[in-house]
């Protein structure tokens, strides 16, 4: 399938994640039954956030810094400056003060509105910070929002940035939870983790977090699910349950294809990244 | 099914939408069948929205002025001010320049930051600024969310307000498009509808615009998509199609009869309210 190109905004995503009154962490909580049912869950919200970026047109002039003075006067598409704008009103409301929720700008915003909550951490603090905000957002404007929505443009930028901005945090949420699955499986096998670790062993680190038959089971799973969330659910029809079971899957909001490859060549390759990358400062 | 009371922001929504540069209703664009293509894409993203928001427990702090500094200053829920401060900035990226999206609360903010876009109407200006959003505020938090949300407090008070907030706008967006349902049915029968409004008789109003068949069809429906989509789904197990298969519905995400009660005891019944504030208003 081509990938149509997008001009993405210029502006390097700062990945800096301020990491204030972080706890040791904790030993309760966290398993490989949670961390399995957390990723499962958000298949569902990663599928229903573009199933609702598919309902709006590309409207292209929300990613092309020329085609508003805001824009041009700070060389930022709106859609950029929008989600600048949305994330500083969420770091306000204390959305990172959870180390699950990692914003694609850094703010200096104190969370001033948020009711105060003492969270704990299940994360080791020097490897915490770990994330691919920028890798996500290029992928996200690059390959995944073409094949996303049709061309077009129906004038609600806003809604759609909206849309967008939905789909990236889940993503990075996602796919930045690999600091959790890399945490999980560090202390189910300290030994082997540690003397791969030490030796800087990438490779060997890749390979013991990867499992294919797993990943297969995933890729599969949420093509499925693609097929089910993104049907046209009528009174008296049938439920399609097979996404292949369609000549045309154009009958589908988002077609399942494209969820099958977003989980097979970026979801879950980035987060094997980030499992490693946090596996590397585990024991800074 | 008992209804938990929940504290509810005591400020007034103001109602007032700014309508500059409304021109005449189009006639090309609007039909019976684009208003229902549009009304029944919406149950979709209603089911999404309110899955999403079941994802988190209820966060009653968030609800409540007294649990945070900012809320005791401005006795407002950290909730009110996260939806002004957000709806703020959409204001700024022109999401209310659509007359589909009305905000809950008013902003006097320029749309600096959109691309120009040449919106044209298909509502009678005299018309167009009807709305209902107090009564969906109330009826969201009052009664609707405490029947989504778990009891409990895991601190994600933005996130979840951020998904108050989206099923807010889908459904003010949703209940509010009545003004399009009465300006299509206006349009099909002018010298009905012009009597009837001359003689302000709302009964007979609302008599012509019910079809209890049709609505029942639509409450059977999106009780069945809060079944679809709100199941989970494995590779090889079935998939459920039936909301009242199950004995047990807590295997849904949100309770399929929660959506057909919200259906046929909200949703609907405030359309029409709108529809018959449009219609009163369409001989301005």
């Amino acid at each position: 399938m081509a990938v149509r190109a997008i001009d993405t905004p210029l502006l390097l995503c700062t990945m800096v994640v301020v990491l204030t009154g972080l706890v040791s962490p904790s030993t309760a909580g966290l398993s490989l039954d949670t961390v399995r049912d957390f990723l499962t869950r958000e298949e569902d919200t990663i599928v229903f956030s573009l199933i609702e970026r598919a309902k709006y047109p590309l409207n292209r002039p929300a990613y092309d810094p020329l085609h508003s003075a805001a824009g041009r006067r700070l060389n930022a598409s709106f859609v950029e400056l929008f989600i600048r704008e949305s994330e500083a009103v969420q770091s306000k409301a204390g959305r990172y003060q959870s180390l699950q929720e990692i914003p694609f700008f850094a703010y200096r915003v104190p969370s001033a509105l948020a009711p105060p909550y003492n969270f704990t951490s299940d994360l080791y603090p020097a490897a915490a910070s770990v994330n691919v905000n920028d890798a996500i957002w290029s992928m996200y404007f690059d390959e995944l929002l073409p094949r996303l929505a049709k061309n077009g443009d129906d004038g609600n930028y806003a809604v759609a940035a909206d849309a967008d901005l939905a789909c990236l945090q889940v993503l990075s949420r996602r796919i930045n939870y690999g600091r959790y699955v890399a945490e999980v499986k560090f202390r189910g096998d300290q030994q082997t983790y540690t003397s791969l670790i030490q030796a800087k062993d990438r490779d060997a680190l890749v390979k013991l977090l990867t499992s294919e038959a797993q990943e297969d089971v995933v890729k599969r799973r949420v093509e499925k699910k693609a097929a089910v969330f993104g049907q046209s659910v009528t009174l008296d029809g049938p439920v399609q349950t097979d996404a292949n079971s369609q000549a045309n899957s154009s009958l589908f909001k988002v077609d399942p294809s494209v969820v099958y490859e977003l989980y097979g060549q970026r979801v879950i390759p980035l987060t094997k990244q980030v499992e490693v990358e946090y596996l590397l400062h585990r024991l800074d």
